[in-house]
């Protein structure tokens, strides 16, 4: 799972995540400092989630300095140029969503691999897609986005999901991971170009 | 710790703190999976925090299969039955109650076996209790209600210190349970009947 | 790292961190159990957020009392004296900064110690110092102060990394603590006093 390969689609997984923060924080009007906090939490913070659960501490990113220079990379980037980076958002979003079908096939095969059982192995793959921009979200006051609005989670479930059942199989890694990666890509983004929602609670809350 | 009645019990304790997650959740109008979320946040919340903070990671309930369905079972039915969900919102929160009499002394009994001091375990009891809640406040961008209102940490404390200082003494355990989680019970039931509250700052804040 | 003088000044940190947390329940108008919980978050937030990263759990903070009577103290001060405690807020601010000179530096020597490579353990210095107050934000429903207004972070980097630098140096810890804690505590209090603030982005954000 450290193929060179793997290790660039992750760390450029990281890097759009982190973009999307970096853009959050600056609309909040946040700092610098808060810029670059934000693009470390949003690309990080789901594994650091995932790792902690799993205690596979400390977290991959801590004790590989690539991993830290990604999201201050990206979010310098968003800092000095973002009106730019706005106006790409929704192609940064489409890198977005190959980021979420990496992360929850990753995230999950990791859990695994620690011996955890299947369903929780697929919800770590899930928390490792998700929890980087419910992070983001708590961060700047907001509700996360994942609960509300465009499908997210489920996709990242899937994809995190077939993963598992294909490593339960015995399947090569790679086809468990083109299998559920794919899934959750192509349902992903069909969920953005015909913006598919989770259902909402039907007639109202009683309060 | 594990003999069926506790099972049952903490599985129906979990059960009752994520109906209250998923009431939370269709009232601020989140989708099917905001509502699934925020019910295992509250169910599972204080636990896992408990968890990390002494090191039990992987958290129990996810090497446990039973203990991420029934989190989910009662998000599904806050989810398509809320109104009549909330029409029994009052007696939910007896079993609120229990729930939260429960988890303070297995919480606290859990961190005195890892090790912990007698302080510090029954503060793990009390963060058992109210961690679930906690963080569906801070999810869903509100103050923790815990913070303000009806009291409610101070049982959890009290009937965590209890079934410590029972363990302590060498009482046999089911006792040290009776005690801490009746005195908690009872305490949290008079504080919803009377509306007793913790006391708040004398005078007007400085700003 | 253990000496009488370093648990003193520890204690000290905690406590004036405690206070910010206090003040800040205090004027959302928490009841004192929320004075509480924000005095012991924010006292002792950074270093849980630390010890959980680098899975030095439980937190030392968890198995020595002393270091929860202190919020505890401090929490108790707020409730009871807020308004003069709110009255000499300034002065309180200037040990805030000793207390974030101090964690900066021992956090970064405790995750060194743990096996982290020098960038990781810079920034684990960091988040010692600043994750009390970003946790007590979060707990309020504020974006993280530290994310915007006056320079408060970037001194905090900079004394963890000069700390770091002198550790790989093999200089004495104590005078690696000396330059890195004065570092950190000469620019606070240059940019409290100069009302320094990081920079914000250029131009409107692109909404």
């Amino acid at each position: 799972m450290s193929s060179p390969t793997l290790v660039v689609l992750d760390l450029a997984g990281i890097f759009v995540f982190a973009i999307s923060g970096g853009l959050v924080a600056v609309r909040k009007e946040l700092d610098v400092f808060g810029v670059l906090v934000l693009a470390g939490a949003t690309g990080l913070g789901g594994g650091f989630l995932r790792d902690v659960l799993i205690d596979a501490t400390p977290p991959a990113a801590l004790a590989d300095w690539r991993y830290l220079m990604v999201p201050v990379a990206a979010g310098l980037l968003t800092f000095w140029f973002h009106p730019a980076v706005g106006r790409v958002e929704r192609q940064v979003s489409v890198f977005d969503a190959f980021g979420l079908a990496l992360f929850c096939v990753t995230g999950a095969l990791k859990a695994l691999e620690l011996g955890l059982g299947p369903v929780p192995s697929a919800l770590m793959g899930m928390v490792t897609g998700i929890g980087g921009g419910m992070l983001r979200d708590v961060l700047t006051g907001r509700v996360p986005v994942v609960f509300r609005g465009e499908l997210y989670a489920t996709p990242a479930l899937a994809g995190a999901a077939i993963a598992v059942a294909g490593a339960e199989l015995d399947l090569p890694v790679l086809v468990s991971t083109l299998l559920g990666g794919g899934v959750c890509l192509v349902w992903r983004l069909l969920a953005m170009w015909r913006q598919w929602q989770a259902p909402l609670p039907s007639g109202p809350a009683s309060v």
